[in-house]
């Protein structure tokens, strides 16, 4: 598609610059300085990084030596010194400020973060064939090297545009482990919004069709329970260690047989499971890490309540201990009708496009219905707007991958609903 | 006790450092440089490196990143260059050999590999309060420090004294995953052997009290089973994971269930977990290192079957596949009462000796059994020497450490015993 | 109520003979005579019982020695011995019909069966401080004791009536079970319905709330899984059995595990687990009856599929054959609207009718699906009206009982829908 | 083998009638009356009968609707209703005392009850062959009717020989649930005992095979444990039940799984499962029968604290309550070596006896060890001895039967050892 490569070419190359560098959740040192970059190069009114745009305390922060080591990688990759001089310590993350005249206050959120596993070196993985393959470890599996280059987009199609009022575009980090939505959602930038809109890729949508209005946010709340015994030679004591795996093991059995609801969707996982040091000696300690979901954040406490007291049980059950410690947490939340129907309108024209869906059911979690909720409850509206792509893997896999005619989709469409909100509702924020 | 702190400071000093730079199995570079320092120091008539001690393939070798990582830490520590470049790739260990005239061939194996943990750093843990706490993340947390070094003080007795015949001192690596001895026991060295003493410290008995003839060791077998899913997002699609973390658990949960025999002892471990990548995804791999054990050969296979059983019925219930790797064996075996006897009579004359036991059994595993079988075999007698020390934390725990007044103890028995078997039985050998 | 004691206190009468004498699946020997007493009283035109009722072979029926057992209790209990004669080996159940003239084929379904569970003698549980508790020792725990009721009251109300047309009512067995609903559905007697309603109380509404249509009807299917090991005595010979009791233990942790669906609400229950013979003898067989569900019948196939996969490996793990019986099976259904909308009209004008809802979720099963998806097919319509009724216990608990006002509201709701059917749609049927 | 045939016809019709009538512990009604009749006949000294024969109270006697069921049984198959009235109530067993002047008091314990089990009914079964299968439901699976046979046997056999002093005959209920050796041990018929002879068939010895003095009797303790929860529809209210099931099964699961004791055998089983009450309803109620062993009785008592502590972390797991009721208890005894070495001595001489052991190792529980050390705590020798016998199917199992040979044997092993002790220690008890 010629027009997307003449016109997009410095996106579709941004893109893929940060699909190269992909760093999981408060390590995006590289990503942010870029990003810092692009609004440099285009110039905005306010631009806010690190502790800047953040409202409260971090959770699910990795440790010093894990944040020195993504700090060193980034900076030997060329990051921008100043840039990573403000976000040191995992402060990642930007907001840009366009004040254009008189009119709402419209917030656009991105996420940038990528997910901490291996990308597929398949020579029918894009990235793999085309050279621009994770080069750190991690990989963006979940599409956020292309939200963050629609949020640059954006700011370019608005700045030109006779768009009236103030866009505010968030580029918030680790939404992978629902850490960044919240501090984000404290920062203050957001209580001024009378609109929101927040964007991803994928979801199965095929490239050309764009959900208006996406929902079915399951609550979220991540957990790390450690379970700590002790240890004794498996041949020569057997019955005097106190077995951190046993426990784990029962525990998990457990987790995943607490009962259905019936008041609706629920969802478990023990995704990381780690614990003991060699094959003869009776485990000391295991941690698993884990997450409950639920259609509401009532469903997502019952879950929590729920697997709490497995944890417990279980730990008890072999004579060890348990720390719970409960670190991403994400309230479910819905779209605004109103919103929606202003994306679908403007969708409808954006060339490429060929099925606009009023709306769908997310049924997975997300952070950004902190801000969502954040927006709603002073009075403001929030959309969450899904961007059809084709994708080869499925999301959080080793080939997924997006079709960079999406980027172009999404800018048009995200750029057009936010000209077309402020035309069609000037007096907000007036 | 001033004689000890004279005659055996240099053993003392050696101890210490072996302590302070503990490595797990394949791994002990700066071990062996400086076990081969001490042996030239002394002089002896044949010494054996690396590949030349190892009669075939070795199993449970580290990565080549491992072992490259360790191989640099020996050489920053400043083991001696030209024996690191005879053991590079893992080929450890080293065999000693003293040609003192006519009579039987004795030989002493002792064994030289840490374990993979962390060393307490509390104030009444001797190795940290004084000095020569590990400086590697790896801990001697089973005394192989003291065994080594008990090697090189037999050594130097038998060298300065009327023994007549021929002592060879195997210092084994790799016992601790079980895969040194098998390959030591084929390597033609213990094929002219009339006698084998093997020693251990501790074993719960303190300092003072030896054991002449130690029993009851169980055969055991490692395995290492990996069990591959497929992953999914946790939130979106459960259903469509294949989850290698419920496989895990559920093939844990069944293992410690085994039936018990009614023929003997059994045991089983799964010592370590490892599994998954992210909270929210469903893990696609799992790994168990464990093991099994039994009070005869027979036992541990039945367990051997009944896991494998178990963690392929686990593995198909969660649509998973497994593959197990059996690693690590040893057989049981037998102590030689006539050999027992001998060292019994010896250990009644050695100061600081105030109990002597016949014989007690062992509850754990050895490969030291291969070397002891081997030399059965061939129609010599074998006897496991067990040595007591006061040791205030178990056996491979972080509090674990030796009283060196037993390593005193422990050479002028083993160097007591081989003189008086070349006195009782001159004519083996000849 | 007086208007209710005068008028209904020979339905009160009936309701609370049924329930001193409840019955469970296919041994509704009482209910059943009792109901075909009371439908010769009042005179319908015909009436069919035992197989006249049943199209095709039933399952889960009783083995014959209870078949006898409960038949004795029922003849000892005065029910009439022609009737019995017809049902003899669990043929239970009745149709009446009534014809009226011109007019459309209106069908009423009501379950006879009661559950295998005792009931409450708590003196605050009216059933026991009014006398007429359960004297069988099983209970009507669901209300089928008002369902059988309201159907005798609604064919006197239609027949002193102006409907013209046909009435159809069908007392159905073995709803608990799931096996009544498909033998009657392929009787013949439903092939000539125009509409079919069918009646539920309770489901947590209270007295005077109406669903004039209840949807989300799970399809269900029930299992009976047969574990066959091999005994051994525990103490002597652990290692020589195969063990039943075990392999049901992993089974049921792993059943209840089977991951959530994304495409919507799925159910799971081992319900009745036995097995073994003493505790020292290793156990030979044991038996779990349990049932998976899915809101559409896709979800209860993938719930079902995997459950047989559960059972299967966890056999294998202990070494056990297992053999899974699929008993009971019911579909999902939809009411239809149209019907919905007459029934919401007619329930409005009703006495002590304060709520109408026009749909709501039930959430459970019935295999009343069956005959609404039988109808439906034919180019009919179909409705499952819920009566709300005061319950102090949850459906299926010891103290579960109903408002008996809330008889006299379904009778009313339910005729008064038949005739105003008849009214809005003379045309059909004619 | 006609000898055996003339004299010993009388028991082994004795030993068929018992097997046409076994009764499991505490409901040996006609097993009673009928050796009771047999001792009658021969004429003994002193009879006691029912309470008189139990010192204490006893446990695991079945409900009164169970007992009434057997009495009724055995008055239906012709057992003398004199002897009947006396234990009514399940005061079952007897003591024969037979004073024949001066000398030592020796006791003979044999056990007389069934199992709750189905017997084989294959043509190669010789109970059901020849035509004395059980009619009772239960079965003489364990060889006790040979026991019962013995004892008689040896009244006979020592009333009419030389013997000087006096002998008791124990026939000892309910052994199979190591409920009816306490009671008896504390009844005070022991305290004079100089000697005490036990003696079981089979024990995988065949027929002429005799063991003079078994040991290795591990200490038992049997449980069981009920767990409370809520019940709920499974399909409505998923999450309002509280699964007894599901907690039983998560203490199965690890009952089995507790760890093996370095200090030497141990035993677990869960024997006999049962709960809830329909597919559809979460039970509300399930029930564990189980036991542990240990080597010695500090080490079933850390199975049974173990076992404690899984069962009531798994209750609270699925929020249910558990009671857990320790029934039957026997500690571990030992054989006296000089005791043993009398039978030895006389089996040797014994016709038919072809192979004679000094000991052997057992493996199970008996609670014949109460009587063994209360013997041994008053100063008295005891001995365990075991009569080899072909046994097709083993012990507990369908089709396990006796070479009635080896009930001849048994007596003239049994009586043969009894005069020797008095005549090589006549001054005991004198």
């Amino acid at each position: 598609m010629s027009e997307t490569s003449d016109a997009y070419a410095h996106l579709i190359d941004l893109r893929r610059d940060l699909h190269r560098h992909p760093e999981p959740a408060w390590l995006e040192f590289y990503t942010t300085a870029r990003i810092v970059e692009e609004i440099e190069r285009i110039g905005v009114d306010e631009l806010f990084v690190g502790r800047e745009v953040l409202g409260r305390e971090r959770s699910s922060v990795p440790d010093d030596e894990e944040l020195a080591r993504w700090f060193e990688l980034a900076a030997g990759s060329g990051a921008d010194a100043d840039t990573l001089a403000r976000i040191e310590g995992g402060y990642t993350g930007a907001v840009a400020v366009l004040n254009k005249g008189d009119g709402p206050t419209v917030g656009l959120r991105v996420d940038i973060d990528a997910l901490p596993r291996e990308e597929s070196d398949d020579a029918e993985h894009a990235p793999a064939a085309e050279g621009f393959r994770s080069t750190t470890g991690a990989m963006h599996a979940c599409g956020h090297d292309a939200h963050a280059t629609m949020g640059i987009g954006v700011i370019e199609a608005v700045k030109d545009s006779d768009f009236s009022g103030t866009l505010k575009v968030f580029f918030q980090p680790a939404e992978e482990v629902i850490a960044g939505g919240g501090p984000l959602a404290e920062s203050g930038h957001l209580d001024d919004l009378d609109y929101l809109l927040a964007v991803h890729v994928g979801l199965d949508h095929p490239t050309g069709e764009v959900v208006a209005a996406v929902d079915g946010f399951l609550a979220v709340s991540h957990f790390g329970a450690t379970f700590e015994g002790e240890p004794a030679h498996a041949g020569g004591n057997p019955s005097k260690g106190k077995n951190a795996i046993q426990a784990a093991a029962t525990a998990i059995q457990n987790l995943y047989a607490i009962p259905r609801h019936e008041d609706g969707a629920t969802r478990v996982n023990a995704g990381v499971i780690r614990g003991g040091t060699a094959s003869n000696i009776i485990a000391e300690e295991s941690v698993i890490e884990g997450e409950v979901r639920g259609e509401t954040t009532e469903l997502m406490e019952y879950m929590r309540e729920r697997a709490e007291g497995v944890l417990e049980s279980a730990a008890e059950m072999h004579r060890c201990s348990v720390d719970v410690d409960t670190e991403g947490y994400a309230p479910s939340a819905e779209s605004d009708e109103e919103l929606g129907a202003i994306v679908a309108e403007v969708a409808r024209d954006v060339g490429g496009v060929d099925s606009v869906l009023d709306r769908d059911e997310l049924g997975g979690s997300e952070d950004a219905t902190f801000l969502m909720r954040r927006v709603q409850e002073n009075g403001g509206l929030a959309c969450y707007v899904g961007v059809g792509t084709d994708h080869p893997g499925g999301h959080h896999t080793a080939t997924f991958d997006v079709d960079e005619e999406s980027i172009r989709i999404g800018v048009e469409v995200l750029a057009g609903a936010i000209r077309e909100i402020a035309r069609q509702r000037p007096q907000a924020g007036a």
